[in-house]
């Protein structure tokens, strides 16, 4: 029979037993619910509520079963619903009455949210070292490829030629973005319950303070019936989980096209990639696809969670118990893409003359030409609609910008001079951006320097 | 190495290979694959591609597999990536060459594919009938309290007097349609893709009608590259859940409210509440309670899914091995949910003085009132602004509408005659509903009918 | 003063007025509110409820009201809170008392519900229709490029020669099986909810068959409150619509990408691309982009309205009021796609050349050659083995299968032979594959044959 | 024609102008866009692009358009497909070539994100004011009904009494959380990327520094490639709407209970509720019904944009278009929701009565008797079980704790004397939750300080 069992007259069958509980997910909080214990027990005794013998017992009691999880021999029992009825119960059949005075002052409402929130801190923490080490390769991978020219692109056609190292930079600061919803779900986390019980406080002179002391929490809860019902931290860290998954499904898709034939502009490492059972020749970015296709699971626990809260009169109700499992997995999938991310970013090889190739075609020098006109007096809006003419007139012929006569240069307008060739050359259109945060080569240097300053901050809040 | 290796100079590591590996899903999949390609195989040495005896060993060696596989003996390996892998890979090593024909005209894209759809039409037929269990339940409690009679609300407020087996016939409706987009999704699952290999068909003379008819599937797909990319079948199952899911979580949210203290209308089973760790007294609807915050999951399991085909270019990705995962999910909760819902119904005690006592609050005769006056010519508009005086009056005086003199009546209007009393007797009420449909008994009697009808003729389908 | 007004003794504010308001939402479904009171009063009438003359003055009155809204000359009020209480209270002011008549026997939560009903009815159908004209578009194109071949992909890799039109047909599929899903949608709106009125049915001797045959419903619903309350047909729409959607995502992905410069396979339509306000030589596929990104807002309505119906007890709720807006949003939403997708497809350009030169890319042929040496009696994953090391020769070399010598393959096998080279040629390796589903000539040829008896069963459905 | 039409041969239809039209949606932005202008051409001017008159031209004509568009009288054209076009073409056709060189050094890349932070910075201000009234509204609440005592909740069973303002102002505390989130959302907005052009900077020695402080943002955005494809500010702002649109969803939850007949606790100002039009009797909390249902709509723009953002390659892509009618929904949606939730919380009679005499039911005492043993020596598991009997006890006798002789408690425990009687008196059970946090009158009292200083605090912010 359960621990709470003293009013009921019939138990659960199997099925339900086994269908209440959440025993097989909340296990992994074991190391948070005996440290809460702990700092609950060692309380309890400093405010004299128990004996210093007892929460001596308790603590020894949790210690041995703690060593026993770490190692697998703990024999973990279903009919315990949860990680915090399977370790009481078993403290109890160790050390006897002392154990039954551990739940003292405490309901099972704050010592679930403590754990919860104890245990999402610490993956907060792992996540946010994980997204540190994504983007320090691609930093890597943006100064070993430095003056590389990639076509920029907007609606997947040739824009403007930018440097690559430009382009992974922009992926750091989207992940840098992340770092901060992390370091926010981190926060919201950052509140200890213990101390609230069921739901109104209680009546024995525990010292809150302490055990938010003890266990690390910047602050007790200010209000019992807020800090047993409260899950926003949950909310906050799968949020913060998925707009990172999105950030990756972004960067997979590129390196997708990247590796594709057509583009070509990447290799993915043999490790990054894998064959097919019926087609010898495939190597497959089987990894980056994986990772794209993850953001939907992400974002699936997000929905999930919002839909469960949705509703819920104050305070627990048993529907909270569906809220970790989405928050585990979110956590999990987004550490694990982390992870893979970097090491493919890392293995692949950049083709610079794939680039190039590619980079002129599509008459990318157009904005520039437009702009030669504009700064000889032509109002920009009419210069842009003569070089829109020129591009038709390349069109027809099937010819570059580069390939047009300075004659065909001036039928469209007589400002053009000779010197408009310097306006066609990739690596000068690239350097000529010199504008803070734009392509050219000075600009990078100095972005460069800013997100390594930013991953500096970054790895000391670790 | 992989078995598609042959081109490959680096293996992936560990991390990318748990990462990578569908194993600890696709594995509940095994029958499934093993019947596929038994299914396979026979056709192909019906066609002359294998020899018989081939054909044989195949056959011998798959069903060994297979058995130890539900023994438990079968030794899974991460490093065959997937159930596919594994199996083949056992087969291989024990039958020698003939193994490795088995895959001849075949890939993974139209062999998971088939896999999956013979699994999921499996378990949507397990559904449909967990579906039947439930109506079952809730028409036998509507039997057992048939002339019971309940406050029916709108905005949760007294509306009119409905019979309680009226109520819970309407939610017999809704799972009735529950079954029919179950149906659907078995239906969208039920076409065989084997023989579309990887994306486009493949040069040997394979008979696709034969494994169509083998695996019992009602037709082979019709476009192999639609067969290896269509996962609509999947959509539609996690969607059919989560539409019933919807149903549950108002089924529970009104077991819930009627198990309070301030409604009472329920007792719930000691064998569905459960207590608390802190207060005693407690005796919490708990399983109600998961079933609805469980609507959440199911949801979420569906928005994963659309997230992850959105954008996929034809034909295969990688991205879909995140495809069974969540539809795995969304019909084991179903299941559980249904499961535990009939349980629940079918064990809890109606207690119907409790909703007669709130039935007689609420001014519930009305609307009966407002009828009587346009009965006898009024407009209906005008009386039913007549009648809303009469209850300002009697929310004044503090009484109900029984409690008025025929003076009070007449004073409204002069058609109030004595007779006005019939207006007011609940199961009078409940009983003038007679109209198709309606709460009145004998209408009730009629729809009791047709519910059991269609209980019938889907209990056929199964 | 609302209507309803009769217990009030204070009246809303401008702003609840608004905020409470769904008029600017439901005016859409006016011609179903008229033509639902039309039956409704017709029926009074016929039954004896109120006078053939008043029917008579309700359905005169109601068709200059028709009229007078279709030429934008009706004076909308935002105090008639919703289009229900605007025509009722306008049919009122002008008719008088039969126009008070008009709501006996009827509660706004069946007449919402039937008008809802009907005028999803009408917009499923109008639906259909432009998923059919898709088809077409698509059918048309693949008729046109018959024999155009294109590398076939997965993992966007170069993996086996397929047919443009087989392509092309891979689409009519998922879209037909869209047509399916909307026609599930139409038929779960096709039943009466009329007769139901507040959730009780009435003690009107209404007749729910005439009403129903009247608006050319099927059947009236059988049970009251679930009439009231249900509202799965609007789910079963927008979730026909979000699949949908999501086949044009992956449909525009692909034309988005085979428009880029590097793929080149089509060339949008002027009409159908759009340039920058800044870069002159830009030419977009703007449209393609816009249908693929509005797949998010109609599975956004979709988790919308699941969201909102989650946990609400029976009958109606005012947070039902919520359930039109997303419906409409995702109807409009994929009509326009749909209309739109077609256009584009219709006049974009097929680039067969630059197909068929990335078609020789990639080693497409080594599926044949492997199986080229299985059916010379290789076990297959010895062939799959053997061209592996072929391919990895290749790559080395930088050059295609067709280029080795034939001493280059018996190296790796004495079984290869001079009619190897037969296996090399694409559009043999194309036509080989006859089986039924494949991306023979042949194949394809039938399979067109299923496409259009499938789109000619379903234009007899419109 | 478009002013991008230079290369274009053919334009669109009418159907593809409007379907790729933004200007229904992006014209409430029109003042930030006209703003952006200004601040643009200034700068151009100062960094010597264009002449000091050019600028003054345009900032004269741009003021004058921003005029008519505020008093109706701007000829809108969705031939100009957005708010951009339409303005820049309205100042080409007043002040002629300089308005065509307002667009110099300008991409509608960065003009769109320029404009749509500047307008979401706006609305995030606006919804942290609502946010802070509806708290004041809850605050006032509390305040007025300090010392009422509440029957608390935990599974919707009675579980210790609480006071009804500790309760209000736990949702001062979700809410203070929800105004940090949009605190959040408007730092993401707050920066500034003008000046980045299509994707990557321009030529132009503009002064990226000057625009920022002229338009009120903190700093530049770092990389322009990010500065034109960023709308993660987007999704936080539509995130913290939804969490609020949750909280607000469990307080309407509460509301729409507690103003049932059952519970009887709050009484709804008529000015806060509908009635019927079947039944006259009728008095519905529609407005809390109404926010309640609108969470779904705010969690689907999330959905919505999480969904089309997913996969998408740098830099700016047509889907991206999609990005702020949601955005707008959200903000639009949460602020009506925070005004009416305020004014209902404001406007609602609470009932102490009500409250009390559902306090007395449930033996909510029970926690404390358990206490009262264990104080005494009794470990608490042991207690908990002994108090479990009592209440079966209760259970069966069909009375309350407070009526069982002190001979009923003994016959539990010896330790039962008879000061247990002080035990079961519920203001003394509140009171002695002294902890912070707890339900305790002075620990409110503590508490409430806490909440008017954060929202002091928060006050100062806006």
């Amino acid at each position: 029979m359960a621990l709470w069992s003293g009013r009921f007259e019939e138990g659960v069958d199997e099925f339900t037993q086994r269908f209440g509980a959440s025993l097989p997910v909340d296990k992994r909080m074991y190391a948070e619910d005996i440290a809460g214990s702990i700092a609950h027990s060692a309380m309890l005794a400093k405010q004299g509520v128990i004996s210093a013998e007892d929460a001596a017992a308790i603590k020894g009691g949790l210690e041995a079963i703690s060593t026993e999880i770490e190692t697998g021999e703990f024999p973990f029992d279903i009919n315990n619903e949860d990680i915090h009825m399977s370790i009481e119960s078993a403290l109890t059949q160790r050390i006897g009455s002392a154990g039954k005075r551990l739940h003292t002052g405490r309901s099972r409402n704050d010592q679930v949210a403590t754990d919860t929130r104890l245990y999402m801190k610490k993956r907060a923490k792992q996540l946010m070292a994980a997204n540190v080490a994504l983007r320090e390769a691609l930093v890597q991978k943006a100064q070993e490829n430095f003056n590389v020219i990639l076509p920029g692109y907007t609606h997947l056609q040739h824009a403007q030629p930018v440097l690559f190292s430009h382009h992974m930079l922009a992926y750091t600061w989207m992940f840098a973005r992340d770092f901060e919803r992390l370091q926010a779900a981190y926060r919201a986390a950052d509140a200890n319950p213990l101390g609230s019980a069921a739901l109104a406080g209680t009546t024995y002179p525990l010292d809150r303070f302490a055990t938010t002391e003890a266990l690390g929490f910047s602050h007790p809860i200010s209000n019992s019936l807020d800090a047993v019902s409260d899950r926003d931290f949950l909310l906050d860290l799968i949020y913060a989980c998925s707009v990172s998954c999105l950030h990756l499904s972004r960067l997979c898709e590129e390196l997708i096209l990247w590796s594709s034939a057509e583009f070509g502009f990447v290799t993915m490492a043999d490790s990054y990639s894998t064959g097919s059972s019926i087609m010898p020749q495939k190597k497959n970015s089987d990894f980056a696809e994986l990772i794209r296709g993850k953001s939907g699971r992400v974002v699936g626990d997000l929905m999930a969670l919002m839909m469960t809260l949705k509703s819920l009169p104050l305070a627990y109700n048993k529907d909270l118990q569906e809220d970790k499992e989405g928050a585990m997995d979110a956590a999990d999938t987004l550490e694990d893409c982390y992870v893979c991310a970097a090491g493919m970013v890392a293995a692949m090889t950049v083709n610079a003359d794939a680039m190039m190739a590619q980079a002129k075609k599509g008459y990318m020098a157009a904005t520039d030409v437009a702009d030669y006109l504009a700064k000889k007096g032509m109002p920009f809006r009419q210069a842009h609609e003569a070089v829109g003419h020129l591009v038709l007139l390349c069109d027809k012929r099937g010819c570059g910008l580069e390939d047009l006569t300075l004659q065909d240069f001036q039928n469209e307008s007589p400002l053009f001079e000779a010197d408009i060739v310097e306006c066609l050359d990739l690596p000068a259109i690239v350097a000529a951006r010199t504008i803070y945060g734009g392509t050219g080569h000075e600009a990078v240097r100095v972005q460069m320097t800013e997100v390594k300053a930013q991953l500096e901050k970054d790895r000391a809040y670790l």
